[in-house]
């Protein structure tokens, strides 16, 4: 493919779930109704940590209305007593997750579930369910779960041969860190803390499930993965994948939050009591109480440095909440942080820490922000003591081809030196700063993936296209998806549709996440494509009685070619398609494959603050986003991705925090009290597109849905810095917290 | 596949669509709702013929509550002023069948349809509609329309110069005519009359669209065919194919009625105008009224035969109704009158007729009923004139491998003449027979058909298999292509699911019609599994490190095979599943093709009657058909295609036609008065299975849905005639009619 050509990769085309989401018809799964449905409701652990003694359901199922209660009896029995794997998806975990049985071990921990007639028989009859409970003294914070006397939330989690809270490590080593610190001129070693927070999605997780006579269930429900929905259910209810039918409804955001389950498992079990098909709708308290925030986390940093800039070692060590159960995303973290530089030695390592909290989720480049941030704070402290351009400083050490990273790969093509270049250039790095503004910088890495997809591009009987993938569409892929297939057939974005298929029509497609989407479906949409550019070529050539090889495929038509060229008018899709019975049948191709060569992505971030020193109040002023995305195959949907993570990373740097009461419940579980950004908060987020096409991939696409999070928790923080001459190792930094260390340091000064 | 160590082909296998359908839980169109949905109701014609002046929907409009109101103006335009081929699915047509545009043609024609807020308030908008007609005369039966004087229903239809009610012709022939019956020691001709039946589905015409606001379509509704509701919706509405998602809901039976559409594009319409879903669904009288019956008919056939019982000439002559439009079955008629022979004079010759009656729609084996019973009873004169055993006589003629019929192909394998010694020797042909009783005899044959059929076998990741086909299944091919799929791939049935896709998630599959489904899906089912065998054996021979051609696929298992043969342990399909990712992915292949080899299919039937002559009713006691199967896939389903043909064949011979008041309008459009068949009008139908395997399918298939209704009307009116001596050459047999005949015969005999 010509680049100079192109004309739809790289066009901002209209967006095809557009029109159906503005108008509020989009169907999300709560939408979704069927004949005879019925409501199902969860109850939730009054207590933070309990043995459940037993659960007496009996009266509420004499409750006229109810149809069915589940509790972990009625699911399968998965014997949890040897140590897991450190997957944030494992589920011999989720099961217990999603219904409490030997223990209830955060507030909000479901421990039953009731389907009626009605939501408030459901919510009656919950009342009505007696549990046995035996209150534990808890742990929410991680020095708490950590201490000597903590209490142990799972008795076979041993860490250095006795029961523990810290369920797995995790450590990275690269050359010779104690030979790297000697050679150091300047060494800086800091602790750090971020507070866990939350996915934020708008639209709480809802399902609606059927299971007939025989077993056979139909789900709809939103989620970043309808496979990941049929495998999560079938392991936990014993039906067969084959006869689990995940139909994925459009979804309301995800970011991470999505790539597991709540709900489904329960009301496939309520459906297949009851007879019914059961709706269960979360409530944002249910949201915010139960369903997975990322991690909250203690580090440390130690980095050593030659005057020149040269970084010779960097040291990093997380510990990292899970959760009620083991499985942080420590990777993201210990991975990630180290990784946009080239430096020779490096030791990071991992702690996975469980206590009485929800249990965490994934979060948009999980780990990495909390990894990276720690880092990116300390390279600023560097700079400062050198006398460096904390951007050129970046820029010096940046990886590039060939750089061994301590997480284990050898960089191919990549783009990061370019994002910092970029940067430095940009009128931004030089724009003047007023009183109490200050500009900070970091950059940030995210592994990306590929994995599994499956595609099918068919051709409809009037010459239009239809193309089918099995990933949800979060961030424009139906879009971009488009835009390649339009480019390949040579012919207008209009004639193409995408569409997301169930789990039963369309090949095994892995979870949208880890930033893979794109990358993995335009190679299977490109290789689908490439088969029935090869079929029309074909059925032209019978059609005009040539060789197929004489053929060429060009601006949506079959022409003769070589020594038969002008000789057969040329023929269009819509032709080709007009005749396809007479040609050999319906005209269309399938790929399914484990797509490889999804190479990191970097970015750097560029923001502007100004302090109110009398309130505490940060305010991001400027910002702007550098970011390379391989190839932008639809540049308006890089930009939102960029903006939405620089927005998410204002939120965790700023104000969002879970705050426990005494109970150990939270307290602010709901959207006025858990303070996430709105658009008044912030300015506009500028982006800058970098394209250092990646190789391995036919469009040269990288993903670029996570990186945008990982630079902006230190970018803003090294922006207070700028801004007031003292640093904050402790998000967020909210006015309260600001405005005490404020009080403390002048109090301090007097 | 050996056919001694078959362990699921041939197996009446639990179907896999039962639990749901005898639970009540299967959704069928109108199960389905959405949200901010209104309902949709269609105005139909008072008049059997008017041309309508003007429309005014302007009061209708204005009533609270009325979203949406359509009429003809709102469809894409075609101009019909060309004779059109004689198909009778021609989309041209179909679009003045669904909304009346210049004339309205048949007494219940729709006119205009509004969108309400309710089902209510649409019929009181409907009231409001002014249309000014202008009313004319009409013809309703085919003596009247093809009248010198009759009104003619479309000026620009011309037959011999003039304009014509004889929309059309078809001709067969074969060797020479007048010579043949030259030779004959016998020659009988008779005519015939057959009445207009309706296909009798229990589920009414039903839809659900909605329509986004960039004007993508989804359609939910109950047809024969998802492709053919996409295709005639875009083809009515603009809206283009790959812009229309047309999702397959349960079908309460087609019978061939199904394979038109009459809402989904005058619901997609309104659904467009208003913004907003439309449901409309049909009541009883609506579908007797307004969707297709099959032709009435008039016939006369001519046979010459020697003494000896060969047939040495034939001739048959049908005029067809085709309702208010061009296209009646007279391919079937025509074609498969002398089928079963082999003759060598044969000519056919059939008329199409318009009248001002509903359109009418293909009606299982269209035409070949129509066509047999005439040509069945005269055999039966035919057999009683030289004195021999009317089966014998039909062995002597049967056509075999190598005939050449009349209606164009040289005949491959078949099994016609198994089907006539099956029957001479069943003890049902040698039971003695009471007072007032009669056996007869007819045989039958129908074209069967291939086409487009796609299919996708999937391996999900806990070893089990998905099939998805694009046809709805309304006569058990979920559970046929189970059968198959666990018999490839060695598997048990219970882990093989197969659903039927939506337009955008399976390739183009034609309609569920002329007994193709089974012949067609099976190949494409069979060579997408014969793919992921293939694969599967690779990826064990990836596995073992050895070549993939030393691999064999036995039992569910890939096995070592030639040199390595035991050196590993078998790989069963769920461990192979569980390591696809590590092997190059998902597991999964798919297929599209324009099938073809579909050979005839021939049935030959003995029923019993008993007449009771004082009330003239006609009672079948006994029925046994016998039918070549190629091959029964599952034999409960195959018969159960056989027993529901031959009770749709004693309806027609006995009881069901619609009568016509002196307006024009249908006087019994309801089951109550059109007399159908139920249980206790039947006895156990019988059904002996042959199989010649089809040489041309890989599991010897052919089509067994639509033969069984082409012997039974001539096999009852044999009968009659054995029970009473003296012959009904119109149908139905219906009491006032026998009792009329025998009153007469016996005034005449007085």
């Amino acid at each position: 493919m010509n680049e100079m050509t192109n004309k739809w990769i790289g066009k901002s085309t209209i967006r095809p779930d557009g029109a159906e989401k503005v108008t509020g018809k989009a169907a999300y799964a709560a939408d979704t109704s069927m004949p005879g449905m019925i409501w199902g409701k969860v109850l939730r652990s009054p207590h933070p940590h309990a043995i459940i003694r037993s659960i007496d359901t009996s009266k509420a199922e004499a409750l006229p209305g109810v149809k069915a209660v589940v509790t972990a009896a009625d699911m399968v029995e998965f014997p949890v007593d040897t140590p897991v794997p450190l997957g944030i998806q494992d589920m011999r975990w989720m099961a217990r997750n999603i219904l409490a049985h030997e223990k209830a071990l955060f507030h909000g921990h479901p421990v039953a579930a009731v389907a009626a007639t009605s939501g408030a028989i459901a919510e009656e009859a919950c009342k009505l369910i007696e549990v046995d409970y035996e209150v534990l003294p808890w742990a929410i914070e991680i020095d708490d779960a950590i201490a000597d006397d903590a209490p142990i939330l799972h008795d076979f989690v041993e860490f250095e041969g006795k029961p523990s809270n810290i369920a797995g490590t995790l450590e990275h080593k690269l050359g010779d860190l104690d030979a790297g610190f000697a050679e150091a001129d300047v060494v800086i070693e800091r602790s750090f803390e971020t507070r866990p927070v939350h996915q934020g999605y708008i639209e709480p997780h809802a399902c609606l499930v059927s299971v007939a006579a025989d077993g056979k269930a139909t789900i709809w429900s939103s989620s970043q993965g309808q496979f990941m929905v049929r495998a999560m259910t079938a392991f936990l209810t014993g039906i067969p994948q084959s006869s689990i039918r995940a139909i994925p409804a459009e979804i309301g955001g995800g970011f991470g939050g999505k790539t597991i389950v709540y709900l489904e498992p329960v009301a496939t079990i309520l459906a297949k009591k009851s007879g019914r098909p059961v709706k269960i709708v979360m409530s944002r308290e249910d949201v915010m109480r139960a369903t997975g925030p990322t991690s909250g986390s203690k580090s440390i940093v130690k980095i050593g440095a030659k005057k020149d800039g040269t970084i010779v070692a960097g040291q990093g060590t997380y510990w990292l909440q899970a959760g009620a159960f083991p499985g942080s995303p420590i990777r993201g973290a210990a991975g990630c942080a180290f990784a946009p530089y080239d430096i020779p030695n490096v030791h990071t390592f991992g702690y996975d820490v469980v206590s009485n909290r929800s249990k965490v989720a994934a979060y948009r480049a999980p780990g990495a922000p909390i990894g990276a941030y720690a880092v990116e704070c300390v390279l600023d402290e560097v700079a400062e003591a050198i006398g460096m351009d904390p951007l050129k400083l970046r820029l010096k050490n940046a990886a590039k081809q060939g750089t061994k990273a301590a997480h284990g790969p050898v960089y191919p093509v990549i783009g990061y030196a370019e994002t910092v270049r970029a940067a430095i250039d940009h009128p931004h790095y030089k724009a003047p700063l007023g009183k109490f503004q200050g500009r900070g910088v970091a950059s940030g890495y995210w592994f990306n993936a590929g994995g599994e997809s499956s595609a099918q591009v068919n051709i409809t009987e009037d010459g239009n296209v239809v193309v089918t993938t099995g990933h949800p569409d979060i961030g424009g892929s139906r879009a971009s998806i488009a835009n390649i297939t339009a480019e390949l057939l040579g012919i207008d974005y209009k004639q193409v549709n995408v569409l997301i298929g169930d789990t039963a029509t369309i090949g095994y497609s892995n979870l949208t996440g880890g930033s893979r989407v794109l990358f993995a479906s335009a190679m299977v949409v490109t290789q689908s494509a490439e088969k029935v550019i090869e079929d029309l070529k074909s059925r032209a050539a019978k059609l005009w009685g040539i060789d197929p090889e004489a053929v060429i495929w060009e601006g949506g038509e079959a022409r003769p070619a070589g020594p038969n060229a002008g000789k057969f008018p040329a023929l269009t899709l819509k032709e080709l398609a007009d005749k396809a019975t007479a040609t050999g049948g319906p005209i269309g191709a399938g790929t399914q494959l484990n797509t490889t060569g999804a190479e990191g992505g970097f970015a750097t971030h560029v923001c502007d603050v100004e302090v109110d020193v009398e309130l505490g109040i940060v305010r991001v002023v400027r910002y702007t986003s550098f970011q390379d995305a391989g190839r932008a195959i639809h540049p308006a949907y890089v930009e939102g991705q960029m903006q939405g993570g620089a927005a998410q990373g204002i939120g965790w740097a700023l104000n969002e925090e879970y705050i426990y009461n005494k109970d150990g419940k939270v307290d602010n579980a709901g959207f006025l009290d858990y303070r996430m950004p709105v658009c008044s908060d912030l300015p506009m987020l500028d982006n800058v597109i970098i394209e250092v096409p990646n190789p391995a991939h036919p469009q040269g696409v990288r993903g670029v849905g996570e990186v945008p999070l990982v630079p902006p928790l230190a970018a803003i923080a090294n922006a207070v810095h700028n801004a007031l001459g003292q640093r904050f190792y402790s998000l967020p930094m909210s006015p309260p917290k600001v405005l005490a260390q404020l009080d403390a340091t002048k109090l301090a000064a007097e």
